[in-house]
């Protein structure tokens, strides 16, 4: 018999769990406002519920042999959030993984959830058949995970592959982070915001009124020239941050995932030049970009594959 | 019977070879210098003269089980060095592992310098009992290593850890790569040239003549203004590229050699205060920075722990 998991991905927004085969295939999608403003036990509680929406849906007869966990924040070895998770309050700290056994009596793994993403990638999707792969996530910030010899790397901590606080700009723009110069203020949602009121600030003519990343990229599509400035800054960062990826890591294939990826074409085509300025020349033309395959749904098949792979 | 491993050290200058015990013990050093200008042929024949002395060495009661050998550039799976090593004429492309096994009928392995340093010093040296390392070799230029879950990450075509070429200033100075604002081209004896170069652009006041690292580092202990201000300039730029490598790499030490570390306490102080600037907060006053243990012959150990690390 086929063997199933339920794999859960934990956004600010949504949750959304997937009944997810062994072989990777999404046979059930459900999604629940994350509440996150009311706090860890409200978010506890709307986990729950659609855990439970998807072992009743499985009734009819899925075998489901555990539940994967994708949540914001850094992940100790234990399943504990032990930081970073700051825009659900209250939710570092908790426990979760012991919380959903006692509840489901499931196997319940939890881990970050770009990091989760690209294991769900590379067994499952654009890094399938590949052994060193490293993934970007960019979303409202900037998240990324790394595939070592086929496997996971999580760091001495549970902390690796912050690849949103690699130093693109010294004293360059303020992160979220507390820092300055980050990936993430640059090349994430929160980057496109930056860059657009940089050049407002330069120039008083320009007004541009929805920084979302959905609009600039749009307008970029329709040849707004301010939009297509935006979107070459952004790209510019990307090969700077993603070139010394390369040089460090010698990957198979670098992944690019998140809500900004959906953007698609004009997106990658703004990284390459940057890229391949920036990488050692051995990989001139040789490094691809690959975008994610499941889309809107790797981060459930990531959870998911956090109890796939030891299958 | 304790066993024993021939290490080389290939060094632009000098060809170090040392007889090493299977606990990482030096037991005997000997030196020979390179004449890279005179060509691959030539270096060749040096290599084989310093292992014959120590085989000749070792007829005293010593049995040697193989040869590691440290080479400058990038080397592949079958031990042929790929490109990168542009200081020995003719050396791109040498089969130097067959060459030595025809040679000497002894097991024979060979990996990039910095990566066998990095390998020594994890096994027997200040990594030794860690399990994810990165370590940064200065010298000429900047070299890199990675060890992950106590094992070398060598990157999908051998070429993984090429720190100096992490971008740490958008359109900086120039590389030897061919790139621009490489951590080589500001952390290593050219970046120390190229920062005093612009000093004395920037001031023509400014007076350096001698720019080699041992000379800056070594006015700067006694207090003078220029070289100082040199040396932070540097520790800045370290502490931008190693702080973006703990947030990628979540390392439990971050270890520190080459030439350029022989000058100590000045350069890891140096180097802390952008280090804990640019890294996560969470890493900040904890990550720690590590002097080699084996110095000068962290290469040649390094090389030996090449045939060491399988027994």
């Amino acid at each position: 018999m086929i063997k199933h998991t339920i794999g859960i991905d934990l956004g600010g927004t949504n949750i959304k769990a997937a009944l997810v085969s062994e072989k990777g295939e999404i046979i059930k999608v459900i999604a629940q406002p994350t509440e996150a403003q009311s706090g860890a036990v409200k978010v506890i509680e709307n986990i729950k519920k659609v855990i439970a929406d998807i072992i009743r849906y499985a009734e009819r007869g899925f075998i489901i042999i555990g539940i994967g966990v994708g949540t914001p924040g850094f992940v100790n070895d234990y399943g504990v959030i032990i930081g970073g998770a700051n825009n659900i309050p209250g939710w570092n700290g908790t426990d979760i993984k012991t919380l959903l056994e006692k509840e489901f009596g499931l196997m319940t793994k939890i881990e970050n959830d770009v990091t989760a993403l690209t294991l769900g990638e590379a067994l499952f999707g654009s890094g399938s058949g590949y052994k060193n792969i490293i993934c970007l996530a960019l979303g409202t910030g900037l998240g990324g995970g790394i595939i070592i010899d086929g496997k996971l790397y999580r760091g001495s901590q549970g902390c690796a592959g912050e690849f949103g606080h690699i130093v693109v700009q010294p004293d360059g723009f303020d992160c979220t982070c507390g820092r300055k110069g980050c990936l993430e203020a640059y090349a994430s949602a929160i980057g496109i915001d930056n860059i657009a009121n940089q050049m407002m600030k330069k120039n008083e003519s320009i007004k541009i009124k929805d920084t979302r990343p959905i609009t600039i990229y749009s307008l970029a599509k329709q040849g707004n020239r301010i939009a297509k400035k935006i979107v070459q800054e952004v790209g510019n960062y990307l090969g700077i941050g993603i070139g010394s990826l390369v040089n460090i890591f010698d990957p198979d294939v670098v992944i690019i995932g998140g809500g900004i990826s959906k953007s698609g074409k004009i997106l990658f085509d703004s990284i390459y030049p940057s890229l391949y300025k920036h990488c050692l020349k051995f990989y001139e033309g040789k490094i691809k970009l690959l975008p994610t395959k499941f889309q809107d749904y790797s981060g459930v098949v990531g959870a998911a594959s956090l109890i796939l792979k030891d299958f």
